[in-house]
């Protein structure tokens, strides 16, 4: 993409009614548009970097089994009403909303009562189990008060998956599956190792769920941490009693800051017992299916990541995430053998199936790199007067700043980047 | 993806309720399920279909440079004040909704106000222009009767692109290219010999607006069509003075009814005017922008392939939007080497890159090919004693019924796929 014809352009200031660093960096790279507190729209950039986060996940998510749906954000009363979920005193982030003959309907949060439902139709056998349906899904939640940006929108993508399983082993064989799918996600995206397991209260059925934790400090939640033993519990589960069950010691818990990038959770007969979701064994019993829910938030992520990764001079991306794999520079647009290269270089990359961002404004030099840095691609190839010269290509890492010189000939071909 | 793993299977029935054969077929297939009226939610075999349309439409935008973005589905009632679209009574589908503190909130039905707000932050100058933003996004549309399934949702997935122009030329060599677009893409989705571009009216800005009409007895449209031509004209605009004006003979124009799968549409300055979006020329004047609208419903095209194309025995997708290229099907899994030669072959290839439905499920082989039939993917493998004998493996178009007996090391290498 040439940046003459990308339609954004990188902002001085944030609105002034934004108080978050997350969507002020991302609205001023013109990543995102604010459209009132907690709802945001994608643009180009930011698209691109959320595309990203779900492709990984989705990868993920694959591996372990997942099958890919898309179920609708209009929610059916009734359905919400036999979990007694549909009332406001116990749900209190629903929209509502009304048909035109005056019937109720809600903006889905979340999806176990719909899809429950929807699984009724197709699990009847313990031949049909287990089954692990997911979604990237456009969530609604009606926040009292919206200040932190995309990490905590009114409307946002959420990546959901709920398993369906026969019996609590080959629900807890799953449950721990999903910990390493987990865990590989953040490793992916860049911030697995500022990513703890953490064990956080477990509902009815289970003693504990866990959140994934990236620590923050400006994160809304306290853990408590053991670094060497990479994992971490949530104050609100911080006890003695917890500490001696999961055989770690009060001295070595430091607290620390964080947020949640995601959760899973075992939801035992909950919803399959109110909805009557059951199945046959192979003794013709009926028993009832045991569920499980996991969830991850994809603008609280890429929100966590803006906010966190950055440095003072603007937004820093892993690769996985960032929007291009290459920002392409050229400083000098008057000068006709560097414009002549950059577009060499261009074309090549592009041929090569590399996604390049190229800045081909007629932009003073200090400007462009400043919105280089500011934008946030991982890495950066400046092409001006001196490489034309050289022959040599500079090559920035936009996280560890580490310049190389590299011969236009391997630029071209494009093994730098798999080199780094 | 294993047939024993889908967790969806097809039904005999579909819900008493569902009137419309599309959603009819839908369900039964298992690609959809009913939420309630006109409110469906995708499942695996769905998805991976409408993901196949917007992935032409989405390569078609791309040629003629849009770029992708996705808006909120909370709007702001402010900015559809300022156009009077607010009022339930000038736009009569609105869900509407509020926040806690009592905000009134809308969710969008389109998005000519949220866009040309937006662009504000981003249109200044003559060089801003033109620029096209798009988006695959899910629209909320209030309608008083949803009885046309997937036709017609209350819910549904649009790709609406927004043009941006200086002036009337640029504008309208724009919208002579997306007519273009419009076209490759119905001709890659196999409906481009039914689909007719259609005269239709056109608002306060232009003479007439075009649909892409889909020619269909079920069709809620009457047009006129001349098929020579290869236009139509909407019963709304069908006078002797347009026909005239088209160059179109009475005589030669049949009454059709059709599906409407396409719009566009030229906005002249209503919005720009009413939201205050303007830019400088070259000689620093001040312009206000002429902006176009440019919307296919991908639910609405799905549905009318679905209904239009389908057969006694079930649904026909193009190989464009098939869910799977190859739908594998083995006769016989108590015959080990029938398993084994099905196995290779679905091994073979995944590892090509084909996408395979493998039905490994051991039912009777009636059933296993009426559903095949049912699920219509575009192109059948069936492996069963006599292949094993012959070594030839028996392919089979859906569509054309076409048998053909290919050589197993032939079927292996998925070159059959290309030489259809």
């Amino acid at each position: 993409m040439r940046q003459t014809q990308l339609f954004t352009k990188t902002r001085k200031e944030a609105p002034r009614d934004e108080e978050s660093k997350n969507a002020q960096l991302l609205i001023r790279a013109g990543y995102i548009h604010k459209e009132m507190a907690g709802v945001y729209s994608m643009l180009p950039l930011g698209l691109r970097a959320i595309k990203n986060i779900e492709k990984v996940i989705r990868e993920e998510m694959n591996k372990v089994g997942g099958q890919e749906i898309e179920m609708s954000a209009l929610q059916d009363k009734n359905l919400w009403e036999k979990t007694n979920r549909w009332d406001d005193e116990v749900l209190d982030i629903w929209f509502k909303t009304s048909l035109k003959n005056g019937s109720e309907l809600g903006l889905g949060t979340t999806h176990e009562e719909p899809l429950t439902n929807l699984m009724r139709n197709y699990i009847s056998s313990y031949k049909d189990l287990p089954t692990y349906p997911y979604q990237f899904q456009t969530k609604f939640r009606n926040e009292l008060r919206a200040k932190s940006g995309i990490m905590r929108g009114r409307e946002f993508l959420m990546k959901d998956l709920y398993s369906f399983s026969k019996d609590e082993k080959e629900h807890n064989e799953f449950y721990e599956k999903m910990k390493v799918a987990y865990m590989n996600i953040f490793n992916r995206l860049g911030i697995g190792e500022q990513t703890y397991v953490t064990f956080a209260p477990g509902g009815s059925f289970s003693d504990f769920s866990h959140e994934f934790q990236f620590l923050s400090p400006v994160g809304e939640d306290t853990i408590y941490v053991d670094k060497d033993k990479k994992i971490a519990i949530n104050k609100n589960v911080y006890t003695d009693e917890v500490l001696e069950e999961l055989g770690l010691l009060k001295e070595n818990m430091v607290e620390e800051r964080s947020i949640e990038v995601g959760n899973i959770f075992s939801l035992g007969t909950k919803f399959s017992e109110a909805l009557d979701l059951k199945y046959k064994d192979s003794e013709d019993n009926e028993n009832v299916v045991i569920m499980g829910s996991y969830g991850i938030g994809l603008g609280r992520l890429m929100g966590a990541i803006a906010e966190n990764l950055s440095d003072d001079a603007g937004l820093v991306w892993s690769k996985e995430i960032s929007p291009y794999d290459v920002h392409l520079v050229t400083l000098g647009t008057d000068n006709s053998d560097v414009v002549k290269l950059a577009d060499d270089v261009y074309t090549s990359l592009k041929e090569r199936g590399v996604e390049v961002l190229y800045d081909d404004r007629d932009t003073r030099p200090g400007e462009k790199l400043a919105d280089s840095d500011l934008i946030g691609i991982s890495t950066r190839i400046v092409i001006g007067k001196k490489t034309v010269e050289s022959g040599e290509i500079e090559v920035i890492d936009r996280k560890t700043k580490k310049v190389r010189y590299i011969p236009e000939s391997e630029v071209q071909a494009g093994s730098f980047l798999n080199a780094e």
